[in-house]
């Protein structure tokens, strides 16, 4: 039996050149980037990394490409949901030749399927699977995999080896390890919301899939340090912290420019997103990036920007450590913006 | 300027043969049979024909036998959504290579987008479709297509031509004919809501892309005639037995499963669909199909099953020519499971 | 057995004084005013009457008053929905005497009850209210009644006369009389959904508790009329017309504001209303007054606003008989209000 | 300036009589039964007493009932909420003139308002308020308060000095402290929300309003002991416990007669409440009454019902101190009827 996943896996962006098409050395480079900042596996074709929006073609080469530039260094779990059972299955097999960990698999989407449907998807799966696979519940965009469904899977399929979570919901998580840890003790939770990455673990998570790791892979990988040594007034603080950071990426513009616009602030040429934008979207953009380069500047990460930035508000009890971004009109802002944006998308 | 998109457009199911491919000869021989029975239009690569299950060179391929087939009888709307704007528009110029009236483009899907997004995705397509555009507008699957970015791509594409709608919003139909028409009264609107047929009819909706035509084409075009040409009462009549059948297709299986089933009951070797199935939901099915072919029987579209149907309820004023299946327990039983479907899908 | 109850019955506001309370004269004069304009009836403490705002003593000197200033001209339905059953019974018998045709109770709300308790409330009430009963179904606001349970009360309870829908779900309605009908042809549905009453009462629905009628009564009055005897194109004008005033008072303010300034446009002093508003919102609902006394001019109710109305948009197919309000570009701001206040209230 | 509120404050339900009245004897018994196993504090007249079901006259005298039986052991928060602004304001005053600690105020219900609408609420209410204020945010049955409504009314009003959230939503509570607190250090954090106590607590809550504490005064109290003296492992154990239990009571019955049911097994006559059952739904609390006593039993609070219980699951790394109810398949069986509950609601 396989030890658990682990620690923080980056949903890695893709970087595009001037045609649209998949930059293979600046997305290398990125790789490297991210691996020599201590995140502790690479997660490509999940939703930050847009796997709907290539083909089925570029989603094999993006994996092959990262698998060849990682080495091994660190574990891979890649995205293989294609478009129906038959078509994934194969994904699997040609990602299983590639050697890497695992795949991650999101429940179908488009039509929303009930639970029943789930379990049988998955367990297709389970049955031909020759690799690792990690189910994947994002119920704002696919059809949610429910807990009981999630016990049956995990019973049933020892290939199924995982859970990758982006419902946010702790109780939610609580309820899921309950179930299924009993008869699978190698069997990792994992979550994909960043902004209750420290009490998720806390209660139980092995890690987590946030694209905040692909921003800030530092801190995201700190936080996870800090919160499973026990040093929780520290972590509390770094949490804080990156909500703020999460929450201005997050719904400040279509997802996943704001990670786009913070990964282009480390130094990368992620060039132009498939899906357009028009000219207000990309000056809104230009605010944010304003925004998210005070944030980086006071860890370090980046300078300011020319125009300067808002003076620092006090951070939760750290004596002014927290992101500058995150003065107390800023929060008021970005929340409206988050409240506004999660009502719009039908979410709250 | 073409005239109107007008009438119903069936958006037509596909066979599969034992191995989970395309049967394209039972295909064909159902899409004669829908054009015999007088549906104005066809509509493969719909949400009814599975489009998202496919591959991109099946959907392809489904297009060019329906488009062979059919010989310029009938009028084609080809489902042509890809994978990102740029794979969309190759499908534009693919199917207007093939001949076809128009396509159908459903708004961008998983990721949830707002307005702006949205417009942008429609505006690069109607730049350089070569081929008439339908909006589609199906805010439980895909992103919403609100009123202001209809009436701004109808005000700014000539070459966007309609929208196919299947929110059943009787009132946002209204909001969006008031704000469209008074510059384009070429374009048009039609609804996929076949349990509002009759009264979107009436407000002004020019047809329907309606997944009950491909299984009762008979019914659903006389609803169409009965209702345009005034017949009110009787249109009411079929517009309730119409709700009955749609509602047991549509809520009690998977989608599109129950429509499958029913089209089976006409005669058609429809195969297995490409989501598995538990033998519960096979039994399911079973059950349902017996529902059904008892709804079906009452209109003469078949046989009654060998184990008979429960007696026949009496109809809204028509003296009992209503589905037998709509007898007054199966009306609330088949409710319960509405709402209990409808709930489960976040959808109400 | 009673004649079905049909028509349209005004939900009334209450004018308050400068103290907030009760304006007794100037409510009198309104009832007058709206009798006189043809509505069929009255519906004191509706939702668009604030029943929840007022104490139970106020509820029932609001009934008593109505009762006593229409004198048997019009039948009253009023709103009789209290703390718990107990108390609700004890309102039903105050109303029994006050001589009123009915009562209305809405569904339990703050808690969200299931079907089970739906009914347990209901039946408690039909067995023991003296007067005739109308169910009153307003899933945005209170625990839904779904259609087996709407079914169940009437066959169960003859003092349940009627139910009054306001989801505005067409479909909604088919199953509801396609399952009560056949054993209560007495049983009455209404409708409060005002952007759906045409197509609603075609479906089969005997009348509405619409909130435009205590505005501009003769204009929902005109278009029952037209509707009912077959005028459909008319109607479908007038329709179009209605969906435009009605948005405008139903989301560019909070309700009921709006529709208390369409009132005061019409000569009344109604007050300020209980909930307090900020200058920002009392600043915004002058300028939807100013938008409403266009469209009110438009009709003739009103003059225009001094600074004069925007050129009047084409209505459709009217040759300009439509509200100026609904020129092109106002269309698309209100339906984006529209749009914004669903979501924002986790309705859409 | 106070100290802020801070431990574990029972939203405590009321005793009724057979008569469906108030019993005032039991009441008092229960309330001292909590304040000696450990409870800081009560909170009459919240979600779990049901307050709305309820005249304004007995809601005061459950409030001076609970005043006069605690003389001043516990602080008590009342609930305060009335028909509107100023029959609040009177609830106030006369809350105030009993001594209690402070009141909590729900945001409007039944009709759902905006933040403008929210804010000026609670700012009328904060200006004339003798006694101090807990704002009440449960969105799922009253209008939402967000974040920068709660960081205005903090700000402008010294005696709003608290708000207690139900949201579970831990992203939420962060962006409120961290907005919140630079300017009101003496703000105190409360959740409702028993499921997510540890988490919400270790990111920096002061406390919750548990429904739980009701039932298991012992356990929810020491919830809070462990986590707050950082012993992490036991508080997540005890953590595990709590979901298990809290979700038996909260999904398996309408709320809250999960919690009357459990209350009666810890020696307490309540009486029935006020939504009147179905024989089925009084049965179906019978069952879930037996799960409940195998429940406390594992924990020495009852004696195991006399048919037994099921076998001890093993509870998440405690060598079997789990509830006996949380076995496996009772997990999947609660988990289920979760899920279908929150649906149901409308809140999944």
């Amino acid at each position: 039996m396989a030890a658990r996943l682990q620690g923080i896996f980056t949903p890695n962006l893709v970087a595009y050149d001037d045609a649209g098409n998949i930059n293979e050395a600046e997305t290398r480079r990125y790789i490297n980037w991210l691996i020599e900042r201590g995140v502790h596996g690479l997660y490509p074709n999940g939703s930050t990394g847009e796997f709907t929006r290539f083909t089925p073609e570029e989603r094999r080469r993006i994996t092959a490409i990262i698998a060849d530039e990682t080495r091994g260094r660190v574990p891979i779990l890649a995205g293989a949901a294609e478009a129906n059972v038959r078509e994934t299955i194969r994904a699997c097999e040609y990602y299983h030749d590639l050697g890497v960990r695992a795949v991650a698999i999101v429940a179908p989407f488009y039509y929303k399927l009930g639970p029943a449907s789930v379990y049988e998807y998955f367990a297709e799966i389970g049955r031909h699977t020759p690799i690792d696979v990690t189910l994947y519940n994002i119920p704002m965009f696919a059809s949610p995999i429910d807990v009981p469904t999630v016990r049956r899977l995990a019973d049933d399929f020892p290939k199924i080896v995982a859970i990758k979570d982006s419902s946010g919901d702790i109780p939610h998580m609580i309820r899921m390890i309950a179930a299924v840890r009993p008869n699978r003790p190698d069997f990792a939770f994992l979550t994909g919301w960043d902004a209750a990455l420290m009490p998720l673990l806390l209660v139980g998570c092995d890690g987590g899939t946030n694209a905040s790791s692909g921003v800030v892979p530092e801190l995201t990988r700190k936080l996870y340090d800090l919160t499973t040594s026990g040093q929780l007034d520290e972590a509390r603080r770094l949490q804080y912290d990156l909500v703020t950071l999460f929450d201005a990426m997050l719904y400040q513009a279509e997802f996943p420019e704001g990670f786009r616009a913070a990964v282009k602030l480390r130094g990368f040429e992620m060039g132009f997103g498939r899906q357009p934008m028009s000219e207000k979207q990309m000056s809104d953009i230009g605010a944010l990036s304003n925004t998210l380069q005070c944030m980086l500047s006071d860890h370090g990460f980046t300078d300011q920007p020319v125009q300067g930035c808002p003076p620092r508000g006090p951070s939760m009890g750290t004596g002014g450590s927290g992101f500058s971004g995150a003065s107390g009109d800023d929060v008021g802002r970005i929340t409206q913006a988050v409240l506004a944006e999660l009502k719009r998308r039908g979410l709250a």
